[in-house]
């Protein structure tokens, strides 16, 4: 079952066909040249996903305002919806990482259903002790699993026991785990006795983890706290991912560090350490801005990605879980996501086209310009041919974009969907 | 008329006035020893004041959750109220400084008689292009007084056009214009011409201010937009304001600069130019924090003030407007206006008694050592008997916090004001 | 005259010529696709040259150490001879920028006529008043064009003319002016009239300027200086320049901002104002790192270009001098300034090819993805083979580097030049 | 044995006791209202000491240029007798920590008997694999301890044991290891490979430790390398000080990190996790700036020192070494160290005067106002009569720049040492 009209893809891909053909041979030549198989990139390429949040194809907004587009999705169905439309038309994004309570649903196996329907699984369940919800016994203002009340810290874990629990009956495998605890002064929280009660509460959620499950943790420099988080960096994420076990990792979300960080660097570490549970993509200039994923710093990702195929080059075990997590507020966000999943593809496709052997040598000759030159050969290469053929291949839509827009689908669901509310404010 | 009873106070301040006499005539002598006349001092932060901003005494929130506190005004006219209360007890705040819409009233007469009643003023003006209202023509998503839309751009002029209007009905003598207009992506808006709409907008709402009125540009290199804004740093803000004509100035809000950006220089610069506005106080670790005056970085803080002492003490001719612009997420509004008064209060103070004559020698001789610890002993000083016996002169409490807790006034407007909508959310 | 066999890069290119010719075809039909003339771009690619540092070609170093490479230039004349290799292999660099005293030399005449025999010309002269020379009467251990002294400020300003007459005699028609004035404490300078003396010690060299010539003035966030400089931004650098006069421009060093700043918007701002002197290019992740242009964020150089671009297309009077700035700490300066010139000339070359009617119209329909990925779509674009036919056409190397390190240049010239002081080091 | 006649501390000292003593008077008034003992408080501070590296007592630089100022002293002995100055004057600095091979010495056992005169003795071990030494084998230019070459990484160990050995002759008991191995290139560095081959290397230096010693990892996030170092933060600092053992812990620098980063939060971590080696003093604003500690951001400084006296309060076992670590470039080195030393001293003292029950209390409910109060009330606090009492008790000096500047000393030892070697330069 599929959300748009294939007929409109073939269509549309019809009038690109030879263009592509045209331009991926010649890239075929270029990267034969440099002793790379294109073919074998292209179905390294096609085997690769990135998950979806499932909030990401709301339209987002800033503490100042949100600014509503038309046909927002009401429920997690209309969501489903949105997600399948991505997957036809990119065929980079085959899972859904829910959100609870955002999520809630009355009938699990009808969603499992759904999603089957659009070829959809389900990817990472995330929690939520960030805001508070309506008829909740305690409140979140000063934190959950590091809430200095034992009645809070109770009520935290168990959402995210009951995170697991629709997690296994929907087939995610993991938990992500993002708290917004923290403290806006000096002196507000005693800051290792929070840590220690960090630790405490999620020993409890890792042991209420299934066997084949494992445990995100997430770390962020700031924000919703702004003097200081509980896990503000990948030291204390690591930290806390080591005292709990061997099914505990460290998330990297690409926005959540200080300016300048070498996120690469900590990607490096983390492999190194076993310790790598995935990524959330998105972009960034100033701060967890989560623009769309390599809008502003794309050589950022590919070198991001260039540790990842250098991994798994040297065939390192490990088994990063891939999610976008982006705040749509100026796009429509089926576009934003469909565009950004194949930012990312780009970025993966042209870590694997570096010549290794190159690299490897100048590297160890200290050969600074030729191995970064090697590096970025990589990088410089356009590699749309590739990921031309590999939607082509799948059925879906050479230009994903245009034919979204031909669609009207953004159009037909608004009459269903009503105006979701007003654009925030009030809160500066 | 005042809002709480007055008794109360004389009687906290009555257990230590003992202490705060002792404190103050031995301040007295340390500062007679550095030849300075703490009398002097005393009467001139007396004199000073800073103005609240409406919304400020509303609680504050993030873009991933708001946590209301109990009793939150509903009204301007609730808001009135609490700034009474702040102006009752810490004698700091004399003006408040309103924001159209959400101070929006039918009988601006009405109003202006209750501040009469309160002892308060009204200060600056603030304009709304940054969110969209119901039932509004035209939407800000896209931004507004630089936006590509003509319409949409003189309705972003109107409005700031009425917002004079109500100022002049209630005696606010300038206008303060923050827009949020800026961009997503690198591309999304064409960088020149935005800013040429900007001062294109900017120049009919200059035309119709008053003969003795202001106008504030605020710049703020980052959010709601995260690749670029179009008035992002004090440079922009200064051709801004040179463009308009003599009325218009730079707003320095200390929160809205890039990392490291040594503020206290920019003020020099904006002084030296005759451009100087004044400032939105708050304090930040990462960004535009907007937590408490001085909480982080109070040096920082002394370091404007001591610009400001010392272009004073150098007779020349500015008059910055001063205003607190703080977002209070997990204090009491009334507890963290009157802590943050008090703190701009201790800056100016410490400014105050910093010694000039050995300061300038020092600078002259280039005796880097002595001139910064010159600077350093102003700082270093605990002016807190001044500050004590400046609200004990004028009425105030010693202790406002203290008396506000005992004053039981937050619970009793409480009963009064119903618990604000939701804790936000959704918005990530 | 040239300084390696022609011979050795005909055969060199020779191996190459067929891929070369093939790939410029394949790439011709994609950007005829898009109505884009590739050999219109090429024509601008070879009209465009990137100035060489005389400085650059020697080792650089930090305040740690400096570890020097073989065959280090002795002088300006074997710095001019190593300009005029990358000037023969890579063609990209017509114009070599001294620094005095570094380059000081006892007949100018001379070495013009030998820049003149390798093709080269002079561009910008640099003054250095941010170290002392031998025998030097006032120390600029406290600044030089801002000095509290009159005599150093006087000494200052005398060089500073010095290095307009010597320019006045090899050709240059502009002054770079970078001070390293500026305090390492709070206090330690009197902000404003540290301001005042810069603009009037700058007012004197302006007055000396002859009627043909420009006057960069250039601003650094930090370094030497680390509490705050003197023309810390471009604010300051637009004030000055602004109270100069219209020969007086800014300059716009990509390394020195703060972090996070939107470089292109100042680009931008600096466009509009009639401001912008031009460039020193490099690259940073941290601060002024001083690395290879386009090696750590090649997007945000091709920004920078989409700005230039765009004021040529909209045909705004502008002309930036553009500058390699950079320092060779781990790699041959050759090579490095080889393959930098290359980089900015393929950010000149991708912003050439931005489709600027499509971008145009989706900016004023406000469609921010479309908009994105049009800028975009010139900077994923491969355009090394323009790059390679611009190098062909002129008599250069395909391959710079590979024909560089075939001619066994460096180890020729070591023989004649002994290795360079130590690694410097003791300053910590 | 002192450098300078008791007699000249003497006579300055007899003019201000009367205010000591009146001041004093009044401060323990103050806190005994706070239930406070000043004089428990002044002991405390008495027994605390920061100690002086060796090469801090010369002028610093910047790659730029080094200013030399009068009288630097010329080899360790030189270097000795500053460090007594300094001590008899500041009563805060009793050990002095070296640096191999500038400090390299002939006779060890005549270097600590000098010491011992001036009541001197020796902190942690520096070795120097940052830049080359004449004569050496291996080139530190592409690494040391993590270099790609075996020989180099060798030498590099047997550099660190040798500095083990020498430290042994002089009674220090850890070995300090920062390098400045890394990257200018992304690329350049195989990042996992760089990192597993400085730990091999780590791991030989570390089975080399006698029982008693520590060895300290450093940790820095750039400089001299600028894309990337080995050791970037305090989590690979982390990772490699746990794969060591228990005797390798982490030190914190306060000018290593990113911006924004909480460095007291990671002092909390390191305390937790029984990982805290010790610090190095000095304040920044924009990077490694190696300002004077305290000169920028007191409240920082103070907010470290209460994490470490809350861990002792609350009865952690842990014991950190302190030691400043500041580039003098504009002051006389002896007064920015006695200046500094007081600064750290004024930090601890006014972190032993925060009221720890009240902060707990506050901290457990969550009165972040409060909280942040009575925190803040212990920086607010002039604690100047502590530190005037704790010189006065030990026979040093209540204003040690005055005397010291009365005493001639600089200019006395400038007759022996020669005006050091210019301003470097040349290295940009």
């Amino acid at each position: 079952m599929t959300v748009l009209d294939p007929g409109l893809i073939q269509d549309h891909n019809h009038r690109l066909l030879r263009h592509v053909a045209s331009d991926y041979e010649h890239l075929g030549e270029q990267l034969a040249r440099r002793h790379i198989d294109i073919d074998a990139v292209r179905q390294k390429v096609a085997a690769f996903g990135v998950a979806i949040p499932s909030w990401g194809v709301g339209t987002g907004g800033t503490r100042f305002a949100r600014f509503p587009g038309p046909g927002e999705p009401r429920n997690v169905f209309d969501k489903l919806q949105d997600c399948g439309v991505i997957w036809q038309l990119a065929r980079a994004t085959p899972g859904v990482s829910l959100h609870i309570p955002w999520d809630q649903c009355s009938d699990w196996p009808a969603l499992r259903a759904v999603a089957d329907g659009y070829g959809l699984g389900f990817d990472a369940i995330n929690s939520n002790t960030f805001s508070d919800q309506p008829g909740q016994a305690h409140s979140y203002k000063f934190g959950s699993l590091s809430h200095t009340d034992a009645g809070t810290r109770a009520q935290a874990v168990a959402h995210n026991i009951e995170c697991v629990a629709i997690g296994q009956r929907i087939g995610s495998k993991a938990l992500t785990v993002w708290v917004g605890d923290g403290s806006n002064f000096p002196g507000q929280q005693h800051l290792r006795r929070a840590f220690e009660r960090y630790l405490d509460s999620a020993r409890q959620i890792y042991a209420a983890l299934p066997d084949d499950w494992r445990m995100f943790v997430e770390h962020k420099i700031c924000e919703p706290a702004f003097y200081g988080t509980v896990i503000q960096d990948w030291g204390s994420s690591y930290l806390a991912a080591s005292a709990l076990g061997p099914k505990a990792q460290c998330l990297v979300d690409l926005g959540h560090h200080a300016p300048n960080v070498n996120i690469e660097m900590i990607v490096a570490r983390l492999i190194a350490a076993g310790k790598l549970a995935g990524f959330h993509f998105n972009d960034s200039k100033y701060g967890d801005d989560d623009l769309d994923a390599g809008s502003i710093a794309p050589y950022r990702l590919f070198l991001v990605f260039n540790e990842l195929v250098a991994a798994a080059h040297e065939k390192l075990a490990f088994e990063p879980a891939y999610m976008l997590d982006q705040s749509h507020n100026v796009t429509d966000p089926i576009e934003s996501l469909m565009t950004s999943a194949a930012q990312v593809q780009r970025s993966y496709a042209q870590a694997l086209i570096v010549e290794r052997s190159l690299l490897d040598a100048a590297q160890q000759a200290n050969d600074a310009l030729l191995a970064s030159q090697t590096l970025k050969r990589g990088f410089e290469t356009d590699v749309t041919p590739i990921l031309q053929r590999v939607r082509l291949d799948a059925g879906g839509a050479i230009d994903p974009v245009a034919v979204y827009r031909a669609s009207g689908y953004r159009q037909r669901v608004a009459k269903d969907r009503p105006a979701s509310a007003g654009s925030g404010g009030g809160i500066v």
